[in-house]
C-alpha cells in the first residue's frame, strides 16, 4: 500500500492511560478488510465533553448527532468508525446515527444521547450501523485503559501513520493526564481544523471551562493547519475530562479564572498543537512540512488570511515540491488573498534565508544556500510585509504527484 | 517538451485582418531560445482602448503601467512580451516599463503613454528592456495586417497551442470584424479572468461604451474560467478599437443605447467565451474540461461562489481526473462555499446522469453509464441546491500529476 509519511515521527509516543477512560477496537467490516475500523471508548460516570465541529454547510449525520447532543457537556460512550464517512446519506444517515448510539448504550448500559460518534471514509455511501452489533458486546467487555496506538490506528483512512500527543500536568503534587489521537491525511483546511481528533484527560473540569478551553485552544493548532484547502464535512474534535483526579485529591476547575488553568491550558494546547502538526505531517503524498510565517500585516486576522493563500496556492505548494524556492508565486499568493500589502515593502525568507526584499530580488541572493535550504524536510516560509504588527503562523505540506494519485484512486 | 492538450481545438481557427492593425513578432532573447517572444501591434491614429486587470494586490509592473495609461483611452501601439513577467521587480520593473514603452514610441513614432504593455512568465526576475532596442525598428518595419497565429504563438508560456477566436458582425450592409488572441495555462482564476487576452475590433466605438461592453462581458467568460485558484499577478485583457470601419461607412457606436449593440456585443461575447474556453482547454496538465453548473442557489452570486468552490476544489479535480464521479467531494465543496445550501435537497449529475438525489444517492444510479460519462474528455457537472432561482456555470479543468510536473519544474 501506501509507505509511510517521510515526514512521520520515528515512533507512535509513550501515552500513559487517562483514569476514568477504557478502549477497545474491533474489525466490523465497514469497507476494509483485514484491519479493525471501530473504536469504542467508554467513560466513568461525570465525564464531560466539548466539541468543535466542521464549518461545512453540509455536514456528515454523525456531526448533525454530536451537535444536538454536546449541550448537555455529558458523556459515557464514544464510537468511531473508519471505511465510511455516513456523509451525504440522508434520512438513512441519521438512522444509522440512531442505531449506533442505540447498539453502544444498549451495550455499555448508559443513555443513548451520551454516546457520542464520528465517522470517517467516503462520503455518500449507505452506512450500514447493523454491523455494529455483532462487535459492540464484545468491544464493551473488552474495554480497557490504555491501549492509544490500537486506537489511533483504527480510526485511520488514508492516513500513513497512526498519531497521538501526551502531557501530564502537575497541580500541586497531583499530576493529570491529557491525551489525544487524530487522524488527518487530505480534506484538511481551517475552520475547524478539519479531520478527526479526541482527547482526554482525567482533570475534574466544568462544561463551560472545557469549552472555553478547547475553543481557544483550536485557534492556533487545529485552525492553523491545512492540506489542501478542501474542508471535510465530518471534521470533528471532541474533548472528554473524566475528572477521574478528583479521587486523588484534586479540586475541580469550576472556573474560567481558576490559577491552575494556565499549567493545564499549556499541556492541553501542546497536545492540540502535536497532533495538528502530525496531521500535517501526514497531509497525502506529502514530502515536506511547511511553516509559513505572514508578519508585519495590519492585523493578526489579515496575517492569518494571507498565510492561508500562501498554504493553500497550489503553484506555491508545487513548486515547493520541485525544491523551488519560487518566491514570485509568494507573491501572487500574497496578493491574491485580498489582504492590505505593498509589493515594494515585501521580503521574503525560505528556510531563513532572505531571498527577497523590498519588492525585489534580494541582492545577496545565494543560489546554492537556498537550494540547500529548499532539500531539506521541513521548510519555514516567511513573508514580511512592513505594514504593521499583525503577525500569524500556519502550517501546511508540499502538493506533489502522490496527492494526485492518491485522490485520483482513493474511491474506486 | 510538453505535448498538446487532448483538449485543444483542431487547428487554429482562419481569422481575417483586422483593419488600422499591424502586427509583428521577434524573438529578442528574453529568456527562450529559438522561439519568439516579443509581439508588437501598432494602430492606426484614433485607436480607443479598454482594459481589465488582475485584481491581485501585488500586481506585475506592466499592469501599473498599463492602469496608468488607460485612463486616456487611446492607443498607439501593444508590446507584449513573453519569458518574464516583470512582476516583483521593484523600481526596475517600473523602470523596464518606461524604457519599453520610450523603445517602442520612438520607433513607432508615437507617444510613450499611448503605448500598452504586457509581460508574461517568470516572476521576481529582473526583466531586461534593452533587449527590444535591438528588434523594435525591424518589428515597426514589419508591421503587416493579420499574423494572428504568430501573435498568439509568441506571447505563449507554458501554453501548449495558441489561441484565437474571430467573429464578424454586420451593421446594415457593413462588416466589422472582432479578433482576439489569448495565452493563459496555469495561475488562472477568476477575479478578473486571469492570462493575457488582446481583443481588436475595426468598429468605431467610444471609449465608454467600449468599457461597458468589456467590463459587462467579461463577467461570463474569463472571469468565469478558473485553472487552479491562483491569480496572476499579470493578468491583462485589453480590448483596441480602431475605428477603421468608419471609412467603410460605418457610424460611431457613441452611446450604450446604440440599437446595433446587441449584435456587437454578441460577437464580442463570442469571441471573450472561446477565447477564455480555450484557456481552460489549455489548463496546465488538464485531460478534461469541466463544466459546473450551478442552479436552484439563493441567488446568482450565491451560484458563482459554489461553482468556484467545486471548480478549485483540489479533491473534487483529481476525483474528475481520476474519472471518479466522486459526488461526495461535491457535497464538501459545496458545504464549504458558504453558501446557503441543503443537504438534504442537493441532487447532483456527472454527465447528464443524475448520481445524487435529496442528499442520498441516486436510488437508479448506474454505475456503468457514469463510468462511460466519467471516460469522455468534457464534463458537465451540474448541483441543483433546490434553494432558489440563482444560476451560475463556470469552467475549469482536471488536476493531474502532470500540473504538478509542470508547476514543480517550471523555474528550473
Amino acid at each position: 500500500m501506501t509507505s509511510i509519511s517521510p515526514l512521520a515521527p520515528a515512533a507512535f509516543p509513550e501515552m500513559p492511560p487517562v483514569a476514568g477512560v477504557r478502549f477497545a477496537t474491533a474489525a466490523a467490516g465497514i469497507r476494509y478488510a483485514g484491519r479493525t475500523d471501530v473504536l469504542l471508548a467508554v467513560f466513568d460516570p461525570g465525564t464531560v465533553v466539548a466539541g468543535v465541529f466542521t464549518q461545512s454547510k453540509c455536514p456528515s449525520a454523525p456531526v448533525d448527532w454530536c451537535r444536538a447532543h454536546i449541550k448537555g457537556g455529558s458523556a459515557s460512550a464514544l464510537v468511531v468508525n473508519s471505511g465510511n464517512a455516513n456523509a451525504f446519506t440522508g434520512k438513512s444517515g441519521r438512522s444509522a446515527t440512531e442505531l449506533t448510539a442505540a447498539i453502544a448504550a444498549k451495550a455499555a448500559s448508559c443513555k443513548a444521547d451520551k454516546v457520542f460518534l464520528a465517522s470517517t471514509g467516503v462520503i455518500g455511501e449507505p452506512l450500514d450501523a447493523t454491523k455494529f452489533e455483532g462487535v459492540m458486546a464484545r468491544l464493551v467487555a473488552d474495554a480497557a485503559p490504555g491501549g492509544w496506538e490500537a486506537a489511533a490506528t483504527t480510526i485511520m483512512t488514508t492516513d500513513t501513520f497512526p498519531k497521538g500527543a501526551a502531557a501530564m500536568v502537575r497541580f500541586g503534587g497531583t499530576a493529570v493526564t491529557i491525551c489525544g489521537i487524530a487522524k488527518g491525511a487530505g480534506m484538511i483546511a481551517p475552520d475547524m481544523g478539519t479531520m478527526l481528533s479526541f482527547v482526554f484527560t482525567d482533570a475534574p473540569i466544568a462544561p463551560a471551562v472545557l469549552r472555553k478551553l478547547l475553543h481557544e485552544g483550536v485557534e492556533d493548532t487545529f485552525n492553523a493547519v491545512t492540506i489542501d484547502g478542501d474542508t471535510s464535512t465530518s471534521d470533528t474534535l471532541l474533548v472528554f475530562a473524566t475528572g477521574a483526579a478528583a479521587s486523588r485529591g484534586v479540586a475541580k476547575i469550576a472556573s474560567p479564572a481558576d490559577p491552575r488553568l494556565a499549567a493545564f491550558r499549556k499541556g492541553f494546547n501542546a497536545v492540540l498543537a502535536d497532533l495538528s502538526e502530525q496531521v500535517a505531517r501526514d497531509g497525502e503524498g506529502a514530502r515536506k512540512l511547511v511553516e509559513i510565517i505572514v508578519e508585519g500585516a495590519k492585523s493578526r486576522t489579515s496575517a492569518r488570511r494571507i498565510a492561508r493563500s500562501i498554504a493553500n496556492s497550489p503553484l506555491v505548494k508545487t513548486a515547493i515540491a520541485g525544491e523551488d524556492a519560487n518566491w514570485g508565486r509568494v507573491v501572487m499568493a500574497v496578493g491574491k488573498a485580498g489582504e492590505p500589502a505593498d509589493r515594494d515593502r515585501l521580503s521574503i525568507w525560505f528556510g531563513g534565508i532572505r531571498v527577497a526584499h523590498k519588492g525585489e530580488r534580494d541582492p545577496s541572493y545565494d543560489e546554492a544556500a537556498v537550494s540547500a535550504a529548499m532539500k531539506k524536510p521541513e521548510i519555514t516560509l516567511k513573508v514580511a510585509l512592513g505594514l504593521g504588527k499583525g503577525r500569524d503562523r500556519v502550517l501546511t505540506c508540499d502538493l506533489t504527484k502522490e496527492y494526485v494519485a492518491i485522490n485520483g484512486d482513493y474511491r474506486s
